[in-house]
């Protein structure tokens, strides 16, 4: 069975905000930016699976701070665990105003991808393998965002969310 | 303060999928699905608000059924309930392929808009009202998902969250 | 043969005018809604057919006020009459400025579809059967546009025209 | 009073048709094509009036033939007639499959412009002098067709709607 | 073996510059003009070919003037030189602000195409015929223009470049 | 006077070959790598000047091999040089048929940016300081890439360009 580092699967997007991107007050709409998200994501789980993939999932994505109009987007997209069929995909999103020499991370997101077969059937993914203490991280935690994600779609019964129950448990 | 019923900020969008919007298997893209569900939002939350709005975040969406090219999308969206400043809305989104007379409920998510006056500065929404058992059941689980939010986004402490703990509890 | 009510051909389409859909005094062009008018009216011809439809003709469309950046355009189609092969779809466009709640009816139109099998060939669509009293106007009103239709194209002769007759004779 | 030639308004546009422009056969959909008509039309007027324009109405236009997928489109336009502030374009459509060596003419309309100020208020533009025999023969026709105009728009009674009268008298 | 003039691979193009295709500045950006100017002169190569055609080089192109938003850009393209499978376009970019009665010469560029075979292999072109003194220099000056390409592109030895030699020799 | 280092410049891009960019072959248009290839150029002269800045020129490119619909296209820019108020970026293009695991260097080009004041004028922008062999020997070359683009402009006599002549010189 294959394995690969997470760092093969790193894929990276640098967008100019455009006047169609933006709201009347000349902000990036969020939809927008998780069609950017959902792309530079796809080519991550892509370059992990070398295979044609879907998406299956998008975990909670929360905007804090507004993107201008003609603002630099930097999105950052690396695989941060596989399971079987499917891969978590980690966004970092970087925003920037250069002439006014202002950079900050905007957005953070998982989105999840199921590598297929032309005829549409899942087919299985190499081990992701983490190296640095943050893969290693993500990799840990992965398993918990997967449970809430099968929570929340009713495949899973909370009381069988071991990872999760961790973090709602109240004593 | 003022207040007004959920059926009022009611929005629909009807589009075809075009090449454009589609990967090489020819399904929508999850993505551009995201773009257009956060419009019809945008627009039902106007609706609620009569502000312009921006989205605060998307709760976790799950692509189960592929969308074809050339099929019908439409997406419902409605909000379900307002807290000060802010608005949650529902969406659901049906595919059709229209000359096999074939018709499903492709994807359900819960965006959150923040209403805001031209300066960017939050302003307040009115009370949202429901008068359906569909509505009500919406907007008492509406609660619980603010609770989930603000958990995963570090801003709400898991033992506080008292609506989402039973949902979790394992006694 | 099948036959369909008028309200099961009904689509609607919402949209917010971006900038690139307008010109440089910020209003929607012109041309820019008669795209959408044809998606929404070929939505709607595709549910009375169960057919890929393509489009025959488009009668005169005014442009009386002018749809603003930053509006919402909401487009309702519904399906007036059939004949054999091809369908009459009237598109009412409607133009708001949610945050002023301003709304106004802002364009009408009438568009004809033909049903084509996949080979392009024409195919025979449902008698379509009118219910309420505006259904029965548009019915009744639509042999009148069709025989002015064929006048303008130089398929009918004008003193074949009945129904034209009665509106342009002076006796 | 300015007066201008019909040749000086000469606007023409050449376009591939790309795949977002075409419906799940490969034609081109009616919509896209009239989008391009109002722009090469809009530019046609704003050569005759050197003023910003808006569409103030478009004539019957019919789809007689599909237009391919990889198939060039040229759209050719110019103004036909001048009143006070608007200004008569006529639209001629060619669609070409160059490499099988295949032109035709496609399609034929009217679009009707308003020359108007900054703040929108409408604006004289100068008169149309018509030069060959084609340009005679459409600055005459364009009196019935502006009558047809408005008395599909309402605002003139067939009866006085003079030139139209005789297409459909039958006496 | 088939000759064609240079006037039968004449294309032309006009558009409205629109809000999507500036930058901050309400300039043009230079590559959208090149995406431009590459569909004309392709749709030019196509002319003379009757061939499917794929871009095969762009020389040097050079920005001075910028182009604002809502002026139109007029692009003509016309193929100067054939070469067994290749022909070189001569693409000249118009800029006007109508409004303001200006308009200028913009751009000039040559852009290299090869016309295929539907498996991609390259296939024989008709010879250009020049016939005005401008078409006759472009004509002659092609055969310079192609052997910088090629030295360019490290296919010539600078000093088999005859034609361009004469150009930087100093003797 | 300002210094920066070349890899401060960077920035990269990936994006999806989709269907619109896709010529009837579904090869990607020339142009539209053109257009990405300024777009990536334009945020690394933004990033070494933090200044708005405007494309000057476009150096010769050649398309040698066809990048096919549903390829990833990654292109990556860098500062190579610095002239008072303008900017050399040379641009690389990779291709990559993921499923396949084929990847290959398609493109290579040097685009010229101005950096400009709010009102248009040029502005000093920092020197460029090579670090790398690459970089040095990217530095070096610069400025008879540069005398090839004056010469070509008609602003430099072949004479003069003494970097260039060696190039062609045949004693």
């Amino acid at each position: 069975m294959l394995k690969k580092f997470a760092r093969e699967s790193y894929a990276s997007m640098t967008e100019f905000v455009l006047p169609n991107d933006t709201n009347t007050l000349n902000n990036l709409m969020g939809g927008r930016l998780m069609h950017l998200m959902d792309i530079v994501a796809a080519i991550s789980a892509q370059r992990h699976s070398n295979s044609t993939v879907v998406t299956a999932s998008v975990d909670n994505v929360s905007f804090a701070t507004p993107i201008k109009l003609g603002n630099v987007v930097t999105l950052e997209a690396k695989v941060t665990r596989s399971f079987r069929s499917s891969m978590e995909v980690r966004i970092t999103v970087y925003a920037e105003d250069i002439p006014n020499r202002y950079r900050y991370k905007s957005n953070e997101a998982y989105f999840t991808f199921v590598a297929i077969y032309p005829d549409g059937k899942p087919r299985e993914v190499p081990e992701l393998v983490p190296e640095s203490e943050e893969e290693f991280n993500l990799y840990a935690s992965a398993l918990r965002r997967r449970q809430l994600r099968l929570v929340l779609a009713g495949r899973m019964k909370p009381e069988e969310a071991t990872e999760l129950r961790s973090l709602f448990q109240t004593v």
